[in-house]
């Protein structure tokens, strides 16, 4: 009988250890800059996208193993989005994951720099893969203007804008979804899954929409001991979300909904996928 | 008889062809975040690292072409750095390559964007090359921590510091000549020169110092207008220059000394070498 909460823990605690292992010291030169990126890096998080990288790797039939190197640099790429994104210019949010934001603690400038490193590691790590030219490719698309950079783009552009469902969707569909999407591809292809890359995807872009829809309904409903960051941030800055187009009653049926569509996707992979399905389902049943 | 003038010219508006061609148009969603993108990238510059990549190419037996992807990178790279060290929260300067920084044109938050998606789209560009793994290592690690962000990190804590030569030393290495090496190495390995990525790599490491010590000659004797970008700006900030440290004089022997012991490292290559002996000793007459 498969416990996610088991499997969850197992797996967050594996790619904690990788990422504690491939980041540079504190005590290496830069000291400074290398305590930026690993207060972020390994200051908590739920680390679904390493973990869903790792399961994807297992539905395809391979070892969460195979799924190290771009595990790893999937976590190290959102961490970098979260530094930028909270920055003063941004959101200028003071605290994430229960603790102050990285240019709180290292000054603006250093914050912009860990955010810059994190993201070049990424990259550092995937060009160790035995794989570097598909998963950077796919790593890239996903983090660059056209995915989740193009995202936070639209994001910030449409604060304060009036209500629009198309433009709500292509918002969470890039900054949020399409990173979840690449977890679940990278995982595919890391472990040689090449068939099932597109149906994986499918199933990750669903499961991110779902998740973004949740963190607005979060973010409206919850105190911030509750989220460990800003609570009411979206409604106070006029930022366009599910529950401001649509209201709270067909958010949570929508994310339901995507849930199911996502569940939908895990019929004839050659591995396991239960950890896939209850992980969307976590997805919309959490509470931060 | 080689014309060096014509050779960087011709290899300029090589290396920006690509560039416009390979990068995403403005009139692609989201249209502001390429147009930024492409207004730093685009906006004039001497292309120095794409030329300095295309020119080791052809000095290990290859074509400029093999370089295409790594040079194109190497560009959008450097044009990230300028980008984030010009924010207000790094250097605050509001003109380069004579025109205004991105942040004054298109914002704090575009520009940060503009560079993340800059660095982003290096990568991009690098995992769809024959050689995915080594050229992206190869980026990465002249760009990350432990190359030019890790010396823009101890340039800025420096500011206002005690003059300290091995300091100062440290900071140009990291900050300017890593990722000239880093041009000059991924040209080699473009072109499969992988005999010769160490010799050149000492090439660019002199030479990229060399460049970094007449730029603190210019900004401590030059007028905004000949630089295209603020003069005067190392001092009036407290910045760690060659110039502070050792003198004009010393300074300017220095970086002759510099260049001869780069030009003595290009006996033996396969291809022609003259374009590089060229640009090492155009790196210390320049006067912009």
């Amino acid at each position: 009988m498969f416990n996610l909460k088991d499997y969850l823990d197992r797996t967050r605690e594996w790619v904690e250890a990788e990422m504690d292992r491939r980041l540079p010291r504190a005590d290496e030169w830069p000291e400074g800059l290398h305590a930026a990126m690993r207060y972020s890096l390994l200051g908590g998080g739920k680390r679904l996208r390493p973990i869903l990288c790792a399961a994807a790797a297992e539905a395809v039939g391979g070892q969460r193993e195979d799924a190290t190197l771009p595990a790893v640099a999937l976590e190290c790429l959102h961490t970098y989005t979260l530094i930028h994104d909270d920055l003063p210019a941004m959101d200028n949010d003071d605290l994430r994951r229960g603790r102050p934001t990285s240019h709180k603690v290292f000054g603006e400038a250093n914050a912009i720099l860990a955010g810059d490193c994190l993201l070049t590691v990424a990259f550092e790590l995937l060009a160790q893969s035995a794989r570097p030219g598909p998963l950077a490719l796919e790593l890239a698309r996903a983090a660059g203007s056209r995915g989740v950079a193009g995202g936070q783009y639209e994001d910030i552009a449409s604060e304060r804008a009036a209500p629009d469902a198309e433009r709500v969707r292509r918002i969470h569909l890039h900054k949020t979804a399409r990173l979840i999407e690449a977890s679940c591809r990278l995982g595919a292809i890391a472990a040689g899954g090449d068939d099932f890359v597109e149906q994986l995807g499918r199933y990750g872009r669903s499961a991110g929409l779902a998740f973004q829809i949740v963190d607005d309904i979060l973010n409206a409903t919850s105190t911030p001991e509750q989220l460990g960051k800003a609570a009411g941030s979206d409604a106070r800055r006029g930022k366009l979300t599910w529950v401001v187009v649509h209201g709270l009653d067909r958010a949570q049926r929508d994310a339901w909904a995507l849930v199911d569509e996502a569940v939908a996707e895990l019929h004839g992979l050659p591995g396991p996928v239960e950890p896939l399905a209850a992980i969307a389902r976590y997805i919309v049943e959490r509470h931060h």
